[in-house]
């Protein structure tokens, strides 16, 4: 028996927490973004383990570990079937450890998924499923193992000695400026910016969901980290990272929620989430070179950076539904440039150097860079041109409509919440696209009963019910903002039969039967307003001349009572401004 | 300090990821069923490790190896108080292990657990929860040993050279076939098939639920194959069984999302779920005899065969809601002969013998072949004796009314989601069993006020508002379509006081005061169809006799517009078809 | 190579699975609570392990090991920069381990951090975020060390032979002795009693959410009882913490299940969940020192002890929202007893004495008494001095009306489940703080139409409907119930326009833009009783002179029918009793 083992056992659990931070990235990116693509999310997420698990096998390894020139692997690019000898050899000490050949290829698997699935946050609610999946197998084919032979398989900028301890680089940069390409190229999301080009929230769908993939997250890193070190014959080694691990990110976690405090007025869970990943990425890369204090520092650090890189993104019109690039990219970076000022060589038995704070000078902060730079200029252009190329070819992006009635149906034709009714509320008032036309001018059918309103005190009090699709309603309510309806009452309904033929929902190979669409109900009541001008101006903002514009329905009430001001009929229908 | 303490953390890690499998498959199964049943499955995947637990420490350890003949363990039954020196004497090697007895006990206590818990699944929505726990009980005090005992206690069918590495047919095709017993002698849950014999879908009520289970199962399946090695003293063998184990499980995802991608025309994500777990089980009893790249043909073959699967067993009448047939029975089988096949001599330390295609002749896949037999000629009937058992006396399934208002309600007097607003839509036209009578005729009251429409244009317009249970949602709206009404609208309504003395729920011992009910409300607009018509229809289809068959309220429309078409009134009211 | 590299390894792995329980906390009490305080419970138990960690790395550790007199640390208190010598010395052997530092104190920072978390449920939905922060910052940073010196870190207790194998008292006690000061001083939620003083139900709004919590807390004990060991080098050891640990459990389930189903009629989840948890904590301070069997004795103890500790404390009026105090206090404190009774000298290597029922006389059980006084009398007092402190200054309770709404919106301008329309129905009848004055006389408008009904058949049929704001609810529906109205219809609208310049919410940092909030609608059809005082009760409920009072709509109703009698008219709208 020999320590080989101990270490070999180590690796093995660590790797399995790291293959854990899957559900962490499915449970966050599904909670964080609205009901109706959540089973498309958590599809992508589940699929792109197995798709990067295939890339990485098949091609992706060889390419990153199979050494023979500073630029890329090229020798024993087929690992299944008969291992190379030089993979397996304990003399060549692939990854500078002696542990068992598959140990360490499912180590270097599991974080290979890793950065893939970052990418899917950023491009959630609106990208195609199958362009996703296609860039996923891309990156894990080859983009990350090119990266990854430059920094961890002996290639060039690992010769000039640039450190990238867990992955703050390889994985947390490069899946950050993977998604940044595509949450570029694929553009914001239908109403996530208005008319007046500001940014609007659109909140996550079920925090409790969002929490639990922080926590999965968070003991994965115990893994992702830690077992970096690839050996546990140095104890100190691996509790040293396990404490800058979870020091860095207590400290973004307390920094980015007084900072929302600060900043918004009230502590954001969905900051302080963002927070915690923050200090959990930026101390990734330096976790074995840099001390506790110092690791308190870069948490707390990037539990500033990343509140207001998420304001920011908004404003700059990049738009990332779950702060992938404010997390992972930014403070993968600040990481990978804080090994330059921060790094403690003797700090454990892994620190191979000292940053400018040690008095280490400039050259390591300068070697530091330059990755950064080759991270950017390989990593995005890559990527950029895997995301045009899937754009120009296939198409990237869901149709709008499918985006408005959300991709769960669209893509996949399952719902995730079907037992449960929603309220779909967004904002989609930048959303022309459907409601191109004018209203045919239909002559009223004679045997219609008029109705008419004589503005004023005692003049007949009309209710006006608006059946119609989620879709509609905001430019609906713009329409009766502007027409001064300052009052209404909106109902989550199922219409019946309204829309015949709509199969598009299946589950598990079967049909599901409905007749039953979800429609809103608008209960405006008038006085003032003239029955007729509310008629023009609804049939307005609805009409299509497609099914599913919807139904008025006119009738007749005695009396309205406001009981603030106990006013009643007229009065009690004039809201104060 | 010796290898054995190396061995023994091992398998006490690998056996907390089994005991976790049981959070696995609680997310899955409650995801995959209807919300109104959530608390039962939550309840029955939660107490059914309890009383596994029970069973196998009280007699069922002691029947699997308490070893002294080929059919039964009788020796050292009782295991608390004194541990027999037989099971704790290194000499003896139970289980082939020098690792301490009552992590070895552990161990198995999880295994066995798993076997009970893939029951739940096929036998949810309807299975009484007394009946469930009692049926866990017999299978695994007596079932569960005695196959157990055959395969892994030192029994016939491992004295006869079978092999099941980690559990394919003990656990899985055991508990498939306890499964299929359950769901066939259970009959399909209300709803399930329509008047023309056809599967309909039932849809889970949350898909994140059931992605956590799977990643969770997934996690757990790490120990349970790779730890079914016991010890670590080679670590390429726990590698080897870990990369087949995750290569079955990518191909079985990327698989049953092809196949039924291809076959129903979109991804499915509850059949990528399957064909993961599908995967997982099919590689399970060979894990450490395969090589890897037939790993990948396995998960292969596993992802395409559980989409089938699912669909025959549905056209079968066989129902079950979850699919653990499909799953475990099927795959399990399938991994169980492949062995006969595909194992392959030396490919671990563990590996006994070669199969058909590594030259190993057809000796091994035809003892394979017996034990598949006999899994299921024992399993399957001791199984379905104990159901049958079980329904002649105490009876094994809810009554139809609270299947319908859900088992929470009825077996736990508990709601899984009280503040939600539920809308219940299940098809259930083929429930008669609460309206079987006419409604008694009641002259109507003299002081009615009488709505007469004539059909055609300029006709009164009349709203009909109907308050009922959602129960009697499906034969309404069956009777509707009967008399051509084509539009209506369905809000899910809170009755209040219409049905007294409502105390059947409860709250961690406080009964939750509630004189409110879900309700459906419809609201029908109608025109050409006489209003009396319309009543009558209704009355008919809601009449039961009982407390809550609901209320009608008619009043007065002055107008109806249909944006589409611009017209009015009576026009407006006729659909097209 | 040696064991204490097995030893850390161990110990840093059982480490990771109690950090694990920080999610359990959060699901089990975020589960059990209502859907509009989610967001703040996932944030109080998400932060709090930052809190507690920091608090404990800047003190904490420092007064708990600091080891140099009886009563408190005093040495060596800040750790962070030169880890005194004291501590790192395998001499000195803190903790009587000889492994790696700060994995030791990694181990003691996960314990503190589990016994901030347990006050968190019992305090949950009515305490003020900041002052919960503060509370958890004093007490892992003095009040917790404090005990732990005395009874972990060489005090007075440990010296006088107090045994408490894994905080039994350090963590559970006290953690349940600051939960009762929390839950007392706040006083219970609105509510939850009513006028008769009786207690109500409040049930949890994500009974999944819960389970997944209970099963993580149950893995993550799996840590916390067999890592307490703080080395694998007697497996024995190990293995009979984890069967003590594990058997405890399952009886916890299945007797609090039939307690359950024998008190209350039904097998309640909930209690269910008490009841492993009861199991869980009982076994934990004397897991090494007891046989098996009494594991199982124990842990049905516990599991009968917690259903009826939930109903006690109920009607002692100390509202604890998820049992804290019945799971930790009370068998925290039973288990510590139990030591000195059921220890048996010999049972492990780490078991010091025999109790009472092995010849041990009643010394232990005295001591074990004396240290569940002196946790009583320092935690609980302390505590509740620090409550105190901070109601006299900050306030710890959130207004009447942030508690109505929810404190999702109140304290962190977020919801947790914004796209599902919540059925808010809790019963606030004893809440008269808002609705305090009587309405303004307002003389109607004298161009209201009057609605007149005569009593008895043929008198017309009025319906009137009432929005309002689901927190006038209960009072409403009170008034409505004197007034012997005895059917009526809730429906959730969400109100447009009726509360200008609602701008509470946000998400992540962008305000969420909404002119919609929830409100209840009330339909009522009414013939006997009078329009006009049906008016006149309800201004009376709703108006306190705010804006969202609400609006009454009275309109004609033609004619009701009740499907079961027949009846139409008058005669249908009168119900039996």
């Amino acid at each position: 028996m020999s320590q080989v083992i101990i270490d070999t056992l180590w690796v093995t659990l660590a790797a399995f927490l790291v293959f854990w931070m899957n559900l962490g990235f499915a449970s966050v990116e599904s909670g964080m973004a609205r009901s109706k693509n959540t089973v498309n999310i958590l599809s992508k997420n589940f699929i792109v383990f197995a798709v990067s698990s295939l890339g990485f096998m098949a091609l992706g390894f060889g390419l990153m570990f199979g050494s023979d020139n500073p630029f890329i692997g090229t020798k024993n690019l087929w690992i299944l079937g008969n291992i190379p000898e030089y993979y397996t050899n304990p003399d060549t000490l692939l990854l500078g450890s002696p542990i068992t050949f598959w140990i360490k290829f499912f180590w270097q698997l599991v974080f290979c998924g890793t950065a893939a699935t970052i990418v899917s946050g950023a491009v959630a609610e609106r990208v195609k499923y199958m362009a996703f999946i296609i860039f996923s197998f891309a990156l894990t084919l080859i983009i990350y193992p090119i990266i990854g032979h430059w920094i961890w398989g002996g290639g060039w900028l690992a010769k000039l000695g640039f450190q990238d301890f867990a992955g703050g680089a390889v994985v947390h940069s490069l899946g950050g400026w993977a998604a940044l390409a595509g949450a570029i190229i694929l553009g914001p999301r239908i109403g996530k910016y208005g008319k007046d080009g500001k940014p609007r929230a659109i909140p996550g769908h079920n925090m409790g969901l969002a929490v639990i993939g922080v926590f999965v997250l968070w003991l994965g890193w115990f893994g992702f980290n830690p077992g970096s070190t690839l050996s546990f014959a140095n104890p100190e080694d691996v509790a040293h990272v396990l404490l800058t691990t979870n020091t860095a990110a207590i400290a973004g976690i307390l920094l980015s929620t007084v900072t929302s405090w600060l900043k918004i007025g009230k502590p954001d869970l969905g900051m302080t989430i963002n927070g915690c990943l923050a200090g959990l990425v930026i101390i990734t890369p330096g976790a074995a070179y840099v001390s506790i204090p110092a690791s308190l520092l870069l948490g707390a650090i990037g539990g500033v950076v990343v509140v207001f890189a998420v304001l920011v993104f908004d404003k700059a019109k990049v738009d990332d539904p779950v702060g992938a690039t404010s997390v992972h990219l930014v403070c993968g970076i600040l990481g990978t440039l804080a090994i330059g000022l921060f790094a403690k060589e003797g700090i454990t038995t892994l620190s191979p150097a000292s940053g400018f704070f040690y008095g280490g000078g400039l050259g390591l902060l300068g070697v530091q860079a330059l990755g950064v730079f080759t991270v950017m200029g390989f990593g995005f252009t890559a990527s950029a041109l895997v995301w045009l190329a899937l754009k120009k070819t296939m198409g990237i992006r869901v149709t709008a409509q499918e985006e408005i009635e959300g991709l769960d149906i669209g893509e996949h034709g399952n719902k995730a919440y079907p037992d449960f009714v929603i309220a779909a509320n967004i904002p989609t008032d930048d959303y022309e696209v459907i409601a191109a036309t004018e209203p045919k001018q239909v002559v009223p059918s004679a045997q219609a009963i008029p109705v008419v309103n004589t503005a004023g005190s005692g003049a007949k009090i009309t209710k006006v019910s608006i059946i119609t699709g989620y879709d509609r309603l905001s430019k609906l309510q713009e329409s009766l903002d502007a027409l001064g309806i300052t009052g209404m009452t909106i109902t989550s309904v199922m219409g019946y039969g309204m829309q015949k033929g709509h199969t598009k929902e299946y589950y598990r190979g079967t049909p599901v039967e409905t007749k039953l669409l979800p429609k809103a109900k608008l209960d405006i009541v008038i006085c003032k307003v003239p029955v007729p001008m509310l008629v023009d101006v609804v049939k307005k903002a609805l009409y299509t001349g497609n099914f599913g514009d919807g139904k008025l329905f006119i009738s007749d009430v005695e009396n309205v009572i406001k009981v603030r001001t106990g006013e009643e009929g007229y009065e009690a229908l004039q809201d104060e401004v």
